[in-house]
C-alpha cells in the first residue's frame, strides 16, 4: 500500500451531464516514471484515461473496516457470456424461461412476506418488552416518590437499560459485528457492487433483529427503521439463492439465480420491502432501492415493479398481523413501524399566506442542514476515536453499557427537575404519563419526551394539542437527546438513526413554531405548532442522512398527505445543500471510514499494468499467479499469446479468479498446449455450486505433474469484456462503469492489445472534493 | 428498401436478466451472401453480433407516418467529446458550473409552473364552455320535452359538437398534424432517442391546448389528460432553450443546454410535470418519466429529484389557480384536472374478508386485459384502415365531425330511450340532471353517464350512492362508449384515452359489483359498488395502455390511499400478461405503425458495410457522401487512412452529419493535405446555434475549387466512439445502446479496424415475437 510512485490531481467539475467531472490532469511528481510508455501518453493527451501507476502489490489492499480486517472484493454484475453460458440459453425453452419469470415474482413474494413478518416480531416483542420495563420502572417511581429515595428508581432503569443493551451488544460484537449499526452504508455498497463479507448471511439477520430488540427496549436512542432495510435484504439474499449455507440446506430451487447478477436485483426488492414495512411506503421503497443502486437500473420496467410488489406485499403483510395482533383484524391503519399519525390538509391551518409564511421560513430550516452537519462532524470524530481505541469487542459492550445508563441517568435528571406540568385531558394519548411531582391529573410533559419509545414521542410532538410542552422542556430535550443520539450512533449495537434524527427534529421544529406562534398571537394559523415539528424533522433527518427524493417520497407517504410533499421536499433539498457544505451525509461518512471501494457519483481514476493468461495456459502459471498474495487480482485478461518481450498482446477475453478456481478444483488440464479437451467437464452447474462462496487457492492441491499441464481457458472466458481505447476520458468510463455496472473494464491500445485494466477499486481511490480530484484518504489505525 | 439480400431469423429467448433475447441465428436465406466475410464469420460464431446485409441504398429508410412521410432520426444522448467540448469544459471555472445547477433549477420551476398554468386554463375554458353547451342543449330539451319534437334538440346537440370538433380537427389536420391524439407515443419515442420532426415545437403547443379544448367541448369520447403530457414536454423543450425558433426570439439565455443530452433531461422533467398535472400525482410523473424514458437513466438521483420538483410545482400550481378561480383560495383539494375524489378506506368496507374476495375475484378482472386487447386490436385495424384510405386533411377532418355527430346521436338515443329514474337526492351532485321523461324530483340515470363531460361521469361512476345506476344502464352505457371511444381514439384531433378507458372500466366495474351484490344480499360489505368500479376502470386502462408501475402510483395517488395500491397494482399486472398474449399496448401500437424505430425492452440487429472518412478528408467526398440521398447516414467512422483496397482500417473516430454540415457551412477548409489549420476558426458557439435544426447539405454551395480543398476533422470528431467487438452477442449490444443511450455503435474487428455500424434503426427494425426475433412489417400505405 506505500510506494505509490505518483500522486496524480485533477481539477475536475461536473461534465455536461451534471454527473461527473472532466479535467486536466496535473502530474504533480517529478521522479522518473516507472512505465514510460504510459506516462508519455497521458502527458500528451490531457485529461485522458489515466494509469496511475499503481506498484502491483498495491492491487489486493487490505481494507480496514470498524475494529477489523475486511478483504472487500467487487460484485459481478456483468454477465460472463462464454460457451457455457450461450449453450445453456439455447438448451433452455421459451417454456423454462416463463418459469424462471414466475419463480421471480414467486420469490418476491416471498421476500415481502417473511419482511412484514419480521418487521411485525420486532414491533410486537419491543412493545412487550418495553411495556414491561416502563411499567415496573413507573410502579417504582409511584412508590419512591411519596417516600423519597427517587435514586432506588434511578439505578433500577440504569440497571435495567444496561442489561438489555448488553446483550445486544455482545451479540453484535462477539457474533456478527457486521451487524452493528442500522446497515444501510452496507446495503448501499452492496447494490453499488461492493461485496462486503457476511452482510446478507442468516447469522447476520438474527444478530441483527435481536440486537435491534435489545438495543430499542434497552431504552438507547435509536430507532428500530433503518434495521430493517438491512434485514429485508438479507431475506431476500436467503430467499433466492433456495439455500442456506449457514444451515448447509440446498432445497435444490432457484438454482438459476445463483449469481451476482440476480442475486442483487433481489436484495434490491428486499431492501425496498424492508423501507416499506419500516416506514408503510412501498413508493418509497422503491425510489430508495433506485436511488441507491441505480447504477445499474438499465431494466428498470421489468425489476422496479417486481421490488414494487415486495414492498406492496411487505407492508400489507405487516399491517395485517398488526391489526390482528391488535384485535382489529382488517383496520388497515397502521402501514409501517413507525406512523406519523394522520396530517389533515385543513383549509384553516394550511392556506395561501401560510404557504407564502413556509416559503418564507424555509433559511430557518436550513437550520436542519447546519445541525445535521454538526452530528456529522461530532459522530465522524467519535467514530475515528472508537477505530483508534475502543477496538476490542468487550471495550465495545463496555462503552455500549455506559451508554445506555447515562441515557437513563440523564433522562431522570431531566424528568426530575422539569417542573413542566401539563393536564392530563380526556383524550391524552400517553401511553406511561408520569405524575412524580405534578398536581394530581396532570403529568410531567418530560416524561412524554424521555420516558417512551422514540416512536412514540415523535408522534407526540407531531400531534399533540398547542401547549402540551413549554419551550424550556423542548430546549433542553433537543439539547440532551441531539447529543445522546449522537454518542450512540456507531455503538456496537444493531440500530437506526432514522427516529432519533425525527425526534431532534420534531423538538426544535416545536419549539420554532411555539416561538413563532408567541410572536404573532393575532393569528390563529400559526398556532398549530405540530406541522412546524414535521418540517423541523423532516429537515433534521434530511441533513444528516442526505438523501432527496427517496426519503421526500417515504416522509410523504408517512403523513399520508400529498399536500406536505413540496415543503418537505423544499426542507430536505435545503438541508442537503447547506450540509453538504461542511460535510457528507452520516452513511457516506460511514463507508469511507469502513474504506469501502464505493463508487460515488463523482470522478475517479484508475491503474495498469495487468498480468494476462494466454488462451491456454500453464498450470502452474495461473497457481502461482493466484496464490501470489500481493496480486490479488480479481480478473485476468486472456489474450492472444504473451510474448516474451514487453509488447502487449492482443486481447481475446477475460476469466476470473472465481472461475479459474473452479478451473482448478475440477482439474479441466490438458496435457499438452496442442491438444484440446474432446470432452468437456464442467457445466455452469459447477460454477453455481460454488458461489458465492467460492474456496480460497490455497485448499486446492495441484501436483508438480500437474503443473506442467495446460489448462484450455477459451471456452469459460468472457469473449466479448467491455473495453475502452487508451485516450478515453475517465467520465466517460466512470459512466460505463456505473451505467453497466462493471468489475472489469479492459483499456486496449489501437491494435486492441491490453494495456491496462480498471477495476472499480482503481475508481473508487479518487473522488471530487472542493478542489478537483483528490485521492481519497484512507482511515490510518 | 428492397433488395434485402438476407432475411434473418433469431430464435430468441429472455436472457438472464430477464431482459433481452438470446439465441441462434438461423441464415433463412440461399443466394450467395454478398459480404463473404461477415457471412462467414456469423455462421460460424453462433449467437453474434448479426450483420444483416442490408445494401446501403436501404440505410435512409423513409418511415411512413400517419398520413405523411416522415424521416425519422435518432437523437444524439453520447457526448461528443472532442477537442472544441474539452477545451470549454477546462475553461469553465467551478462557479460557472454552479451557476449551470442553479439554471436547471430555475427550468426546470419554470417548467412546472408554465405546465401547471397551462392545464389551468384547458381546464377553466373546458369548463366554462362545456357548461354554456350543456346548458343550451339542456333548455332546449326542457322545451321539446313537453311539446314533443325532440328531434330539433337532437339536432342542436350533434351540430354544436360537430362545429367544436370540425375546428379541432382543422386546426390539428392543416396546421399541425402531429398534433394528433394525446402525444404519449411521441414523447416515448422522444424520451426513447427517437428525433420526431415538430414534435417539441411552440405550434405544436398551440394547436394541441385549442385542440384538446375542442375535442372534449364537442363531447368526443376523449380525455384532456393525455396531451398534458405532450404540453409539458413542449413547455420544457422550449424553456429549456432559451429561444423558440418558430417565434425567431433568441433570449440568448441556457445556451450550454442546447444539445440533445440536456434538452432530453428537461423534456423528461416536463412530461413528469404534466402527468403531475393531469393526476395530481407528482410521484407517479417521476415515474412515468423514468418507466418511458428509462434507458439512459444512468444519473439517476441528479434528475429526478429536478423531475419531482417540476412535477411538485406543477401540481401546486394548478392547485393554487383552480382554488382561487373557484373561489376558495387556499383549497388545495384538486390536485389534477382529473380527481378521482376521496376513498375511505373505512374498516366496514374493507375488512380482511372483503380482501381475500378482491384476491378471489381478481380473474373476474382480467378481463380488464380481454377488453383492452379488443379494443387494440379493433383500433389497429382502424388505423390501418385510416392510414390507407383517410390520409387526406379534409376527409380526417370529415371524419372528426361524423364521429361528434354519432356520439351525440347515440347518447341521445341511449337517454331517450333509457327509463332509468333516480330519485334527484337533497345531496345530488349532478352537475346537469335531466328530467326528460321521469317523474318529477327525479332524474335519468343515463343521462348522468352520457350529458356529461367524461371526468364528471367518472367520478359519478366512483362516488354515486349504490343504486344509483341499474344494471341495464350500465351494461348498454358500456356497450356503446367502448366502441364510440374507439373509433374516436387515432382520429385528427389531439385527445387522451385515458379517462375513456376509465369510464369504460369504471361502469363495467360497478356493474360488475351491483351483480355480485345482488347474488350475495346478505354480506353489507359488497354493497358498494364504487369501489368495484375503480378496480374496474384501473383494469381496463391497464389492459389499454398497459403500463405498471407508474399506473399503479398514478391511480393511488388519484384516489390518495395507499390501501388501494395492492389491488389496483395486481389488477394492472393482471391486465397487462393478459392483453399482452392477444395484442401490444396502444401506443405501443401506434409507434409500430408510424414505424418509428422505437428500442423495446426486448431484441434487435444490426448492419454494414459503413462509410467511413479520413482523418483529413477530401471536401468533395465529403459533399457527395452527404448528398447522395441513397446513403442517409447521420454518424461516419473516421479512420486512420482508408486504403484503395477493400482492407478495413483502423478506427480513430465518429463523426456527424450535422458537424460536417456546419463544418462545411463555415468552410474549414484547408489547401493541402499535409497543413494543419493554424487557427481554428470554429467554436461550440457555432454548433449550439446551428442545433436543433441544422440546414440541408443542399442549402451549402460549395465551389468547385472548393471541393478539391481538404478538412481536418480531428478536432471535431468524437475520439473515442462506444465500440464493440465483431463477436458480440445481440443482447450485449442491445444492454449497451440502452444504457448509455447510443446512437451509433461502431463494431470493429480484433485488429480494431472498422468493420460495421449499429444504428439504432438497425436494432429496431427486428423484435421479439412469439416465434423468436421477428423483422418489423413496416406499414405500407
Amino acid at each position: 500500500m506505500a510506494n505509490i510512485t505518483k500522486k496524480v490531481s485533477w481539477s475536475s467539475r461536473g461534465d455536461d451531464s451534471g454527473l461527473v467531472g472532466e479535467g486536466t490532469p496535473l502530474l504533480n511528481g517529478s521522479e522518473a516514471p516507472k512505465h514510460s510508455r504510459q506516462v508519455s501518453m497521458v502527458a500528451n493527451l490531457p485529461s485522458q484515461l489515466l494509469l496511475p501507476l499503481l506498484p502491483e502489490e498495491d492491487a489486493g489492499s487490505c481494507f480496514i473496516s470498524h475494529s477489523k480486517v475486511t478483504l472487500a472484493h467487487s460484485l459481478d454484475y456483468d454477465n460472463i457470456e462464454n460457451q457455457l453460458f450461450l449453450e445453456e440459453e439455447r438448451r433452455m425453452s421459451h417454456m423454462s424461461f416463463r418459469c424462471l419469470e414466475i419463480s421471480r415474482w414467486v420469490i418476491c413474494g416471498l421476500i415481502g412476506i417473511l419482511t412484514g413478518l419480521i418487521a411485525c416480531f420486532i414491533d410486537i416483542v419491543v412493545e412487550k418488552l418495553a411495556g414491561l420495563k416502563y411499567q415496573v420502572i413507573k410502579e417504582s417511581i409511584l412508590k419512591f416518590t411519596e417516600v423519597g429515595g427517587l435514586s432506588v428508581s434511578l439505578i433500577l432503569w440504569a440497571v435495567l437499560n444496561s442489561t438489555f443493551v448488553m446483550v445486544g451488544a455482545i451479540i453484535v460484537a462477539f457474533i456478527e459485528p457486521i451487524a452493528a449499526g442500522s446497515g444501510i452504508p452496507q446495503i448501499k455498497c452492496y447494490l453499488n457492487g461492493v461485496k462486503i463479507p457476511r452482510v446478507v448471511r442468516l447469522k447476520t439477520l438474527m444478530v441483527k433483529v435481536f440486537g435491534v430488540i435489545c438495543s430499542v427496549v434497552g431504552g438507547l436512542a435509536v430507532g428500530k427503521e433503518g434495521p430493517m432495510i438491512h434485514s429485508g435484504a438479507v431475506v431476500a439474499a436467503g430467499v433466492s439463492q433456495g439455500r442456506s449455507t449457514s444451515l448447509k440446506r440446498d432445497f435444490k430451487i432457484f438454482e438459476y439465480f445463483r449469481r451476482d447478477t440476480e442475486k442483487r436485483d433481489f436484495v434490491s426488492a428486499g431492501a425496498a420491502a424492508g423501507v416499506s414495512a419500516a416506514f408503510g411506503a412501498p413508493v418509497g421503497g422503491v425510489l430508495f432501492s433506485l436511488e441507491e443502486g441505480a447504477s445499474f437500473w438499465n431494466q428498470i420496467t421489468v425489476w422496479q415493479i417486481k421490488s414494487f410488489f415486495a414492498s406492496m406485499i411487505s407492508t400489507v403483510t405487516l399491517n395485517f398481523f398488526l391489526s390482528i395482533y391488535h384485535g382489529k383484524p382488517g383496520d388497515l391503519s397502521s402501514p409501517g413501524l413507525i406512523n406519523f399519525g394522520r396530517f389533515e390538509s385543513d383549509v384553516r391551518n394550511f392556506d395561501t399566506k401560510q404557504c407564502l409564511v413556509y416559503f418564507f421560513f424555509l433559511f430557518l430550516f436550513c437550520a436542519g442542514g447546519l445541525l445535521g452537519a454538526l452530528f456529522n462532524v461530532l459522530n465522524y470524530w467519535l467514530t475515528i476515536f472508537r477505530i483508534r481505541y475502543v477496538h476490542r469487542p468487550c471495550l465495545q459492550v463496555m462503552e455500549a453499557m455506559l451508554v445506555a445508563a447515562v441515557t437513563a441517568t440523564v433522562s431522570f435528571t431531566m424528568i426530575y427537575f422539569s417542573n413542566d406540568c401539563q393536564p392530563l385531558g380526556p383524550e391524552h394519548n400517553e401511553e406511561y404519563p408520569l405524575q412524580l411531582f405534578c398536581a394530581d391529573g396532570e403529568y410531567n410533559a418530560m416524561a412524554t419526551a424521555f420516558f417512551n419509545t422514540p416512536e412514540r414521542s415523535v408522534r407526540s410532538l407531531f400531534h399533540n394539542q398547542p401547549g402540551s410542552y413549554n419551550p424550556l422542556t423542548l430546549g433542553l430535550f433537543t439539547l440532551t437527546y441531539f447529543f445522546l443520539a449522537c454518542w450512540t450512533y456507531g455503538l456496537a449495537v444493531s440500530a437506526g438513526v432514522f427516529i432519533p434524527s425525527l425526534l431532534i427534529g420534531a423538538a426544535w421544529g416545536r419549539l420554532c413554531g411555539i416561538l413563532l406562534a408567541s410572536f404573532t398571537p393575532s393569528n390563529p394559523n400559526w398556532a398549530d405548532p405540530g406541522k412546524y415539528a414535521l418540517i423541523g424533522a423532516a429537515a433534521q433527518l434530511g441533513g444528516i442522512v442526505r438523501m432527496t427524493l427517496s426519503l421526500t417520497v417515504i416522509m410523504v407517504e408517512a403523513t399520508g398527505n400529498v399536500v406536505y410533499g413540496l415543503p418537505i421536499m423544499l426542507v430536505l433539498m435545503t438541508a442537503k445543500i447547506v450540509g453538504d457544505y461542511f460535510e457528507e451525509g452520516i452513511y457516506d461518512i460511514h463507508i469511507k471510514l469502513q474504506s469501502v471501494p464505493f463508487l460515488h457519483w463523482e470522478a475517479p481514476v484508475m491503474s495498469s499494468p495487468v498480468i494476462c493468461f494466454n488462451r491456454i495456459e500453464k498450470v502452474g502459471t495461473i497457481v502461482d499467479t493466484l496464490s501470489n498474495t500481493s496480486t490479488n487480482h480479481n480478473g485476468f485478461p486472456v489474450v492472444a499469446q504473451v510474448s516474451d518481450s514487453d509488447e502487449p498482446a492482443k486481447l481475446c477475453g477475460l476469466i476470473l479468479r472465481s472461475q479459474l478456481i473452479v478451473l482448478l478444483k475440477h482439474k479441466v488440464f490438458v496435457e499438452l498446449a496442442q491438444s484440446r479437451l474432446s470432452q468437456r467437464k464442467l457445466q455452469l452447474k459447477d460454477f453455481r455450486d460454488a458461489y458465492p462462496r467460492f474456496p480460497p487457492i490455497q485448499s486446492i492441491h495441484v501436483s508438480q505433474d500437474e503443473r506442467e499441464c495446460m489448462m484450455d481457458l477459451t471456452e469459460f472466458m468472457n469473449p466479448t469484456p467491455y473495453t475502452v481505447p487508451q485516450d478515453t476520458s475517465l467520465p466517460r468510463v466512470f459512466k460505463l462503469f456505473r451505467a453497466l455496472g462493471l468489475r472489469h473494464l479492459v483499456v486496449v491500445d489501437d491494435e486492441n492489445r491490453v494495456i491496462g485494466l480498471v477495476t472499480r477499486k482503481d475508481l473508487a481511490r479518487y473522488h471530487l472534493g472542493k478542489h478537483g480530484l483528490e485521492e481519497l484518504q484512507l482511515a490510518q489505525t
